[in-house]
C-alpha cells in the first residue's frame, strides 16, 4: 500500500487538474441521499471526463494498492457510492454525452454521467424514450441508474433497468477496457457479462459508456385514478385485484395513511381521515381509456372512494402526492429508506408484517408502494446523532426494526432490495438472501474482475 | 481420471437402472438437430428424474474427473449437447412436470425438460403464455431455451429468454444445488447470475427448476399480411421501413427468392416467379387492425404485393409457409444453419452481404430473417460425408464461406449467433467477437462454477 501523498502524486502526474482535493469535494464525496457518510474523506476526488482518464486513474489505483469508489450524481440510497478515507472517488458525472440515437435501431450509446432526465429530454425529440424511471431521475445519471439495477415507477409495464440495456463499456480494476453485450436486439455470444455489470454497485469496473434499448413514445391518453381507502390492507388488496384482473396500468402506486397524511402536511392540504390510504393509478396507450374505467369499477367493488382523470395536467396533480413522499420524510427527520419486494400476491401479507413491525418495536413507519410490481418502500425516521466523523448513524433499535421486516419479506418470498441495491446498509443481510455458497461464488466471481479488491470494497460483498 | 467401467459402476451404484447403456441410447446422445455429432459415443446415458438424481450424477462426475453433457430433447443447432466419447451424457427430459402456475403474480415453476409447447398448452388454461417462441418450441425444452438463450419469431415485440426468466436451480460441477434469482419482478441483492447461466450452454451448471415470468394471452384480433417483392433487397427496405414507421408487429419474417423457392416446392405449390422474396408480418392486441392496414400501405409504397387477412386461421396458413422452411432446406441436402444478427437497419447491407459471399464461394445460400430484430439464418446447404466415427463433417469450403459471413456481420455491428448459440460449430469464432481480454474473464468465470472444467468441456469456450 502507498502513502496517501503518494497516490495523490501520481493521480496529479497522470490527471492535471482533474485530480479535486478541496475539502468541500472530499466531504460531499463521502455521503449519497441515504443520509449515511463513510468515515472519514477520501484522498482524492478525480472528475473523469473521458474513457482515457477513468483508465488512468484505475492504472494508478492498482499500482498503489489503492480502492476506488466511482460515484454519478451520488443520489444512491443504500451507501454503494460513498467514498471514505483512503480511498480514491472517482466522478464520471462530467463524461455526460449522448453519442448515438438510433431512432431505427431503438438505440442509444451515451456516456454514463447524463442524468436519465437530460437523456429522456433529448431522446423525445425523436418520438423516443428510455424505460428506467426512478423516483430520482432528474438527478440521478444513466450509469447509477445500470449500477444500481434502479427500478421505479413503471416497471410492471415497461420493464427493470435489466431490461433496457443491449451493452456497457467496463474499464476493469487494471484499466484495461472491455466492450459487453451488443447493438443487436438478440446475442447470445458468450456469457451475458452486461446483465452481470447491472446491479453491481462499482464492485465489478466502471461503467464509461452504455448502449440502451429505447422505446417508441407511448400514444395515446393518459388517464390517472385516484382511490381512497379506509385502511392500507383494503388498498393493497385493491391493488392486487386490479393485477389479477389482467388490466395492466403503467403506474399503480400505494400509500399509507402515515404517508399520506405526511404529504398532507407538507403540502399544506386538508388532512386525510385517520387510517386513509391511497392508490394512485395510471393507464395509458390505445385503451388508456377503457382500462381506466376498468380499473375505477374494481377499485369501486373493493370499497375504494374514486376519482378519475383523462386530462394529462390533473394526471400529474394526482401524482405530485405521490412524487412528495421523499421531501415529506425528510420533514419528519432522518430517513432510513427500505426497498423490499415480494410477489404481488404477497403484497396485503407484507402491510401486515410492517404493522406487526410497528407494534412490536414501537415506530411508525410510513410506507409506500410500486404495488403494480409489488416493490414497497417503508420509511423507518429517526433523529440523526452524528458520530465523531460527522458520519450518520441508524441507532440500533431502527436496524432491529429493519432486520425483523427484512427476513419477513424474505419470509413471503421476497428480497432484500428491489432497486435501490445493497451498498453498505444492507451487506450483513446479503448472504440471508443468497446462501453461503451463493454468496461465496458472487464474490469469487467479483475477484475475476478484481483480482485486489480494490474496486468499491466494503460494499455489497463485505460483513 | 478413472475409467469408464469405473465410473459406470459408480453411476449404476447411485443411479440404478436411470443408467443407461444401451447402444442406441449412447448414439442418439452424440448428435442434435444441426446434422453434427460428437467423436464416439457417451459411456452413459443417465435419465435423471429428479433433483437429487442430477446432483448424483454430477458427485459422480466430480469424484471421477469425468465431463458431463447436459442434454434435454436434442433440439439445438450448435452441437451443444452432444455427447462423446469419454463423457456422461445427462438428459433432463424426463424431469417435466409443472410446479406451480400463479395467475396472480405472473410466474410458473417448471423442471428442465418440459416442452415448450406443454407448458403453453397448460399455461393457455389461465389465460397465460411465456412468450420465448423458438420455431422449435413443439418439440424443445425450456431448460434448453434457457440454457442457448433461445429466441424466436416473437421477440422484438416480446422479447428474449433473458426477459422472461426470473430465476434457476442450478446443480453446481460438484453437485451443490443453488437458487438463483427471485420471485418477484424487481430485485437486485448481489449479482445477476440468473442471466449469466440463461445462454451459458451447460458450462455453468445444470439447470434443474425456473421460475419463469408469463404474460397473459393478449387479447384481440390477429392480421396478417403476406407481400411479395421483386428481390431480397426491396423486402429487407420494406421490413426496415415497417419498423422505422414504429409500427411494431409481432412477427415480421422475410424468406429470400431460395427458401421461397424451396418451400413452394416442398408444399407443392405454384413456383413463385423468379427472385422473388416475400415478407410475412403478423399484428396483434387492441390495434392489430389498424397497425396491419397501415404497414400494408408502407409495404404497397415500397413495391409490394399485398395479401391482408383479418382471420386467425387463414393467417396461420399464411405462416405455414415460413415454418416450413427447415423441412424444405432438409429435402436439398445437409444444412448448416448459421445465426448472425445485426442491427435492424443494417439488414438490407447484411443481404447484400450474403449475395456477395454466394458470389465468392460459388454457393447459394438460402436465407431467412426475423426482419424485425435484425436475426437472420443463412443456410448453407452439402452433401454430407460421414467420417470415420460416423459424424458429419462440414466440408471446409463451406466453413470459408461461413467465415466470410461471420466477419461480414461483426463489420456490420452485429453478431455471431442470435439464438442458437456457440455450441461447438461457432466456438472458434467467439474470440473475434468477444476479443481476447473478455474472453479470458469469462472462461475464468466459467471455472468458479467447474473448477475442474467437467461442464460441456469443448464446447464454447475451447478453440
Amino acid at each position: 500500500m502507498s502513502t496517501a501523498p503518494d497516490v495523490v502524486a501520481r493521480l496529479r502526474a497522470a490527471l492535471g487538474e482533474r485530480v479535486d482535493l478541496t475539502p468541500e469535494s472530499l466531504q460531499s464525496a463521502r455521503a449519497d441521499k441515504s443520509g449515511h457518510a463513510a468515515s472519514g474523506a477520501p484522498i482524492a476526488l478525480v472528475h473523469a471526463a473521458s474513457v482515457a482518464d477513468v483508465q488512468e486513474t484505475l492504472r494508478v489505483a492498482t499500482a498503489t494498492g489503492t480502492p476506488v469508489v466511482t460515484r454519478g450524481a451520488g443520489t444512491g440510497l443504500a451507501g454503494g457510492a460513498n467514498a471514505g478515507a483512503g480511498e480514491i472517488a472517482l466522478s464520471v458525472r462530467g463524461m455526460d454525452r449522448v453519442l448515438e440515437i438510433r431512432p431505427d435501431d431503438l438505440l442509444a450509446v451515451v456516456e454514463p454521467g447524463i442524468l436519465n432526465g437530460d437523456l429522456n429530454a433529448a431522446l423525445a425529440e425523436h418520438g423516443l424514450w428510455w424505460a428506467p424511471d426512478p423516483a430520482s431521475r432528474a438527478i440521478s445519471t444513466v450509469g447509477g441508474n445500470i449500477a444500481t439495477g434502479a427500478g421505479g415507477l413503471l416497471c410492471a409495464k415497461y420493464g427493470v433497468v435489466r431490461d433496457a440495456v443491449l451493452g456497457v463499456d467496463l474499464v476493469l480494476a487494471d484499466g484495461r477496457l472491455l466492450h459487453l453485450g451488443h447493438r443487436t436486439v438478440k446475442g447470445v455470444t458468450g456469457l451475458d457479462l452486461t446483465s452481470l455489470v447491472i446491479g453491481s454497485e462499482g464492485t465489478l469496473g466502471v461503467i464509461v459508456g452504455a448502449t440502451l434499448k429505447l422505446r417508441r413514445l407511448v400514444r395515446g391518453d393518459v388517464c390517472t385514478i385516484a382511490a381512497t381507502f379506509a385502511g392500507v390492507r383494503a388498498a393493497a388488496e385493491a391493488s392486487a385485484a386490479v393485477t389479477a384482473s389482467g388490466a395492466q396500468p403503467a403506474i399503480m402506486e400505494l400509500m399509507d395513511a402515515a404517508s399520506l397524511a405526511a404529504v398532507h402536511a407538507l403540502l399544506a392540504l386538508e388532512p386525510p381521515a385517520p387510517g386513509t390510504a391511497q392508490l394512485t393509478i395510471q393507464t395509458d396507450g390505445p385503451v388508456a381509456a377503457a382500462e381506466a374505467e376498468r380499473i375505477a369499477g374494481i377499485l369501486r367493488t373493493t370499497g375504494g372512494t374514486v376519482a378519475l382523470s383523462h386530462d394529462r395536467e390533473e394526471g400529474e396533480r394526482l401524482l405530485a402526492i405521490r412524487r412528495s413522499m421523499h421531501p415529506a420524510m425528510e420533514a419528519l427527520g432522518t430517513a432510513l429508506i427500505e426497498d423490499v419486494s415480494v410477489p404481488r400476491s404477497a403484497l396485503p401479507a407484507m402491510f401486515d408484517e410492517i404493522a406487526r413491525v410497528e407494534r412490536a418495536h414501537g415506530l411508525v413507519i410510513p410506507t409506500v408502494a410500486h404495488a403494480g410490481d409489488g416493490n414497497l418502500h417503508p420509511n423507518f425516521i429517526f433523529d440523526a446523532e452524528p458520530g465523531a466523523s460527522g458520519a450518520v448513524t441508524v441507532p440500533a433499535h431502527i436496524w432491529d426494526a429493519a432486520d425483523d421486516l427484512f427476513r419477513a419479506a424474505l419470509r413471503l418470498g421476497g428480497t432484500l432490495t428491489g432497486e435501490h441495491g445493497v451498498g453498505v446498509l444492507k451487506r450483513r443481510w446479503l448472504v440471508d438472501e443468497l446462501g453461503e455458497d451463493q454468496w461465496d461464488l458472487q464474490r469469487r466471481i467479483v475477484r475475476q474482475f478484481d483480482p485486489q479488491g480494490i474496486l468499491n470494497p466494503g460494499k455489497v460483498f463485505a460483513r
